[in-house]
């Protein structure tokens, strides 16, 4: 069976996102900053980025797709990434509010999961194959899947910024046994593979 | 000039130690745990324990010494480590109660310093000659020394270990910039090396 992976950036005390995160700034203050591994040393860096994008269906948070707060969500909001998204696959969205599914260029289809965590898995599971199941963020969708056993393998990139404040990961994630199968660094950004234990 | 460096181990969610810390357990509920891989794979990480113990001189704060709460330092007490502890240099305590000198066996001898974190590092350059100096810990201790610009090296030993309170290592450090100079891991830890910029 096809695995469920969640890649995460995390500042080295351990946000995933600065302070005041609004829509201006989805990723709070300074919470840019954690990403300049995928941008400045894109080759440093290759395996891993590859890792993110090859997954066979993408689950995320309402908030990852719309934003905090009420947001342009029932004002035909089309996602953070321009017509063309990066996923290239099926993108389940955790949400209370039922919509169509959106089908936007480069095979990228948003569907819309009203019912719930493991529905959302079950149909990720269904679209990707063969293929992996990667939790896309953010924060709190990766911890109700880690908190409640479904995920195979978390990611880290952790980044050398401290940012002071923010939205935590590993907050209130319970009892969860991870054990490390692989870490290795560049100047930006320190990779490491967890197995998350059942 | 020798580099000041420090070494500490860190769980996953950035606690150095767990909650609840006493005499009895001085790393608090669960903190025994993040040091596993020094003591259960220790030829795994033989470069990184070899790096901790090669120090000319090593500062610690007085609770590393002598325990949270009143506790047992105006009553002879000679540390946690036994006649020998295992640092075999002198080790220059921050504390406010004047106190003689204690030599212990192997080469040990713990200075006490009532004159602030300045005044022991000067005095710890001066026994390590050519030799690095290492904070030896606690987490206050270290967070002071990087927050005052003091600090060349952190070396975290990132253990994959879930706290979920105790104390962070870096909450109100403040603005640090850290570099990653060195990361690799074993199966119960991360070593990340990063050079504190001035």
């Amino acid at each position: 069976m096809s695995r469920v992976t969640c890649d995460l950036t995390v500042s080295l005390d351990g946000y995933v996102a600065g302070p005041n995160q609004s829509l201006d700034e989805p990723l709070g203050e300074r919470g840019e900053s954690l990403h300049r591994w995928q941008f400045e040393q894109r080759e440093a860096s290759a395996a891993e980025i590859a890792g993110i994008l090859e997954a066979g269906a993408y689950i995320m948070g309402r908030n990852m797709f719309a934003g905090p707060g009420p947001g342009p969500w029932d004002q035909g909001w089309r996602g953070w990434w321009g017509e063309e998204p990066p996923y290239h696959a099926p993108v389940f969205v955790l949400t209370h509010h039922q919509r169509e599914p959106l089908a936007m260029e480069g095979g990228t289809t948003f569907h819309f999961v009203t019912d719930g965590i493991e529905s959302a898995l079950a149909q990720a599971r269904e679209a990707a194959g063969d293929r992996d199941v990667a939790i896309a963020g953010g924060a709190q969708t990766a911890r109700q899947y880690l908190s409640a056993g479904l995920m195979d393998e978390l990611r880290l990139h952790i980044s050398p910024e401290i940012l002071g404040g923010g939205e935590r990961l590993l907050d209130g994630v319970g009892d969860v046994t991870l054990e490390p199968i692989e870490a290795r660094g560049t100047g930006l950004v320190t990779h490491v593979r967890y197995r998350v234990q059942r």
